[in-house]
Order: structure tokens, then sequence, then C-alpha cells
């Protein structure tokens, strides 16, 4: 077993970063690329994991993105553990790490804003309306720098993914991109960096919110009508200790566009709950 | 002199396009590329000659782009010249014609626009509100597919130049812009595809713009207000014959902001006026 500590690049600026990919893809070595918030749990190591799979070396972006926050939103106290996360990439076998800073994002004069509908619509648009549209600057920006043959994409924040894979197609970005399955923890809580906010009775309470999906798909698939799946589970979900429910949601698994009744293609049921100050989302296919 | 016909490749998918470009960069032979409308003329055939400056290939598009027309615009009646165009494009050396359909570009379910402001704000935006969201959502898609080295603009559209030298720094195309100087007449007409729709005794009038424009600058440099020459070249035009004057404005060469004063870098003189039915645009440097 080689106990050599696993090297891990740096690169701070697009130049820095394109000048690496650029000679990997002189080489003709294929690069996949994850891009991240940051504070990485298992599910971004899963990601890094997927994307060795996928390409002869992974680029994993850390930047915690100020246009996809809400003024009231937590972008302040989003945890930054960036020395933590470079371990922990470079013993996932990802190759550069890529952390710009916001200066270097959005320097003065900065003019664009890309909107999006289609996918966009509803669901986290209806509770985050500024959401998209700083993911989907941020997402174009970040895959033009690192010009990666193939990008990944957590299930987990499913609308966001489907969202992605529009925005990728609509601007012709020459990207591949994959979405892999949510990372649960032992009692199937979907992982993510806000779990850290919940106190240990709010996880016992988080950790139902996967099992009432399992439940509502599986109702949906036996033919339930889908307006009393997604109001009982709503429902459900307050009786079970969540604050509120902002939605839970049948959808066409590709366009999302709402359905009236079951379809004999993909669907997905997507819900979003607070538990105290904390939002989660989880989704499953349906 | 070889007289062999030159001979000029064709793709209409970006799949196409970039087969061909990535053939050419893998023989490490860059590429330069011209997005275009068509309906050629000498300003287009400079824009070539001038890429054949600036990298071993080019590309030229033609596409005339929905998005950048109101409804109540010229698309319908927009002049379409193909098959003269490729033999143009041929003889000034270009390799590629890429001529992609409008569903090609747009197709069903499509979900994103690009909204700029910065030197998108006033000049054309107040006359075309639509304007720059249709040409900044067509650059980004054909710069993307192209993947070139290097793309040419006219300075003629310079607040289009502008607009898209900014777009491509925001959302980091990996393209460097470059604009290339107006093609005029013998009498200082800007060379203009819309200039078809003018009669000879509308031509005459035309003619007079560039030295109304030429004449400012050079009182704009000489310390004359602003605001008196921009008034002034305006009711200077409607005596000359133009029908109506949508603006003359003098703003920062870069950044487009307006001026209170003359400064000390690079000013333009922006003007847009119309003749009957035909709307003309030209712009110095002041």
């Amino acid at each position: 077993m080689d106990s050599a500590a696993p090297s891990l690049l740096r690169a701070a600026s697009p130049a820095d970063l394109r000048r690496v990919v650029a000679g990997w893809h002189a080489a003709a070595e294929t690069v996949a690329f994850v891009p991240t918030m940051g504070a990485l749990h298992d599910g971004h190591l899963r990601l890094v994991e997927q994307a060795r799979l996928e390409a002869r070396h992974v680029v994993t972006s850390i930047f915690v993105n100020p246009t996809q926050f809400a003024a009231h939103e937590d972008l302040g106290t989003y945890p930054r553990t960036l020395e933590r996360d470079a371990t922990l990439l470079a013993e996932a076998g990802c190759d550069l790490l890529y952390a710009p800073t916001a200066s270097t994002m959005y320097p003065a004069g900065f003019a664009t804003r890309i909107a999006m509908d289609g996918p966009a619509l509803g669901l986290e648009t209806d509770h985050r309306p500024h959401f998209f549209a700083g993911v989907a600057i941020v997402v174009a920006k970040l895959l033009n720098q690192a010009q990666a043959d193939v990008a990944l994409f957590g299930e987990k924040d499913y609308q966001q993914l489907r969202v992605i894979t529009r925005l990728v197609a609509d601007l012709d970005i020459p990207t591949r991109i994959v979405g892999v399955p949510t990372e649960r923890d032992g009692q199937g809580l979907a992982l993510s960096s806000r779990n850290a906010y919940l106190s240990e009775g709010e996880l016992d309470i988080a950790r139902r919110l996967n099992g009432r999906l399992a439940a509502a798909a599986a109702r949906v698939r036996a033919g339930d009508p889908i307006d009393a799946v997604e109001q009982e589970t709503g429902a459900a979900l307050l009786v079970d200790g969540f604050a509120s429910v902002d939605y839970v949601a049948v959808r066409d698994a590709e366009t999302l566009n709402p359905l009236k009744a079951a379809v004999d293609r993909p669907m997905r049921i997507l819900a979003a709950a607070w538990l105290g100050r904390t939002r989660l989302i989880d989704n499953m296919a349906a």
C-alpha cells in the first residue's frame, strides 16, 4: 500500500486553471469537473469518486457563490472549511482544487444576468426567486473557465440539476452534464452541508423526510391521485415535526412540468421543508 | 496566379462545426470566427480579411437571429443571399461557412435568457429594448459552438461590440474579441446590409451622417460642451433630411458611460437616425 501523501494542485484564477486543463487536453487526457460550495461531506466525495470513473483527471471547485443567496439567507454563516476540504479532496483522488475569490468571479463592472424558465419555474423559485439566476451565472462561468469534458452534479439538488442541464444545452457549453444519485446516511437522510445546522432532535425529524417521499412515490406509482399524495405527504411532514413545508410536488422528471396524473415516463417527487431556521430539500424517483 | 476555385467547407450543426474546429486545434492550428447575419458586403469581407491575419483558419457564420428583432422590425424582409454570400466568402479566403437553422439554435424547450446592463444601458436599448438580450444569447451560443481562438466584430455596431466584450468577459467564454474599424463607401457612408433599403435620394442624405459625426467629434475634442454638441448635431441631421434622430451621444469609449464633459481617455460619439422606414447607425472616436 502506497503511503505517500496524495498531491493536490491548486488554482485561484481562471488563467491558472485553464493552463493545467489545457496541458491535460494537449496530452489527450480527459477532465471531469465537480463544482461545490465546500463544506465537503461524503456526498461530495461520491461525486469525486464518480468523476474519477468519467475522466482521467478531476478538478473540484470550491466557491460560496454570493449571487445564489438572498440578503436574508445564510451566506455569512455558510460553513467554510477550506483546508479540511483540501485534505479530503487529495485523499479522494482529486487532482486540482480551484478556489477563486468573489472579486475574481464578479469583478467591478460585471454586467450579465441569466434568467431561466422551463425547469426553473416553480418549486425552489417560488420560495427562493433569486436562486437559479445565481446558480446559472456561476455555473456558466465555472464551466467556461474549466473547459472540462464532463461535469458532475448531485441529484440532491434535483431541480438545480435539471436547470443546469437545460442551461448547458441552451448556451452550447461544450461540457457533458452527469447527475449522481444522492448520498444518504444510515437512516436515509440526504447528506447536506446544511445538516450541520441541525440539533440532535431536529436530525431525528429530518430523517423522516426520505421515508415520507418513498411512501408518496409508491402511492403515485400505484395510481393514487397526485394532488392527494402531495397534500397528505405535506401534512404528514408537519405531524412528524417539520415547522413548515414549502412544497411537496410530483413532476415530470425531465422537464419538471407539473402533472395532473401519473404518466408513463419518469416522474420525480420533490420536497422542501423547514426545521427551525434550516431549510431541507430532498427528492426521489416516482 | 492560381485560378483554382477556392473551396469552402459547410456546416449546419454545432456538432459538424466543432468536429472541423477540433481537427484544426488538434493540429495546433488557430481559428478565427466572424459571426454575421449574411447579406454580406465589403464590411464583412474586411472582417474576414482581418480574421485571416489573426488565425490560420477562418469560420464565418450566417444566421439571421430572430431573438434580436422585435415583432415590428424587419426580420421577414432582412436580405437573405446565402449562395452569393458563400461565393464571396470562398473568394475572401474563409475556410468554413456555418449556417444553422433557427430550430437548431432555439429548439423546443429552450429556456435561457441573458440580460445585460453596463454598456447595454441606454442608446440602442432606449429604442430597441429587446436587442441586446437577443444579441447576447446568440453570440454566447455561437462562440461556445465555434470554440474559436478569436472572434471579430465590426465597430459599426459599436455598442454591440462593447456589450459582447463585456458578455464574453463575464461568462468567461474562452475566445478573444477583436473590433474591426468600420468600412465606408467613397463618401464615408458606413457599409450596412440595411443600406440596400435606401433610395438614391436617401443615400445622398445618409452620406451626410459621418461628416456630422466627424465635426461633432472635433468639437468635443476642442472642448465644446457635450450637451450642446449632441443637441446641435441632432438638429443638423434633421436639416440634412433625416426623418428623425433616435440619439446623438458622446460616451466613454469603453464603458459607454455618459459624460458630462470631455475626458482624458478615449471617447466615442454614437448616433442613430431614420430615413423613411430605415434606421441607420454610425459612430466614431472622439
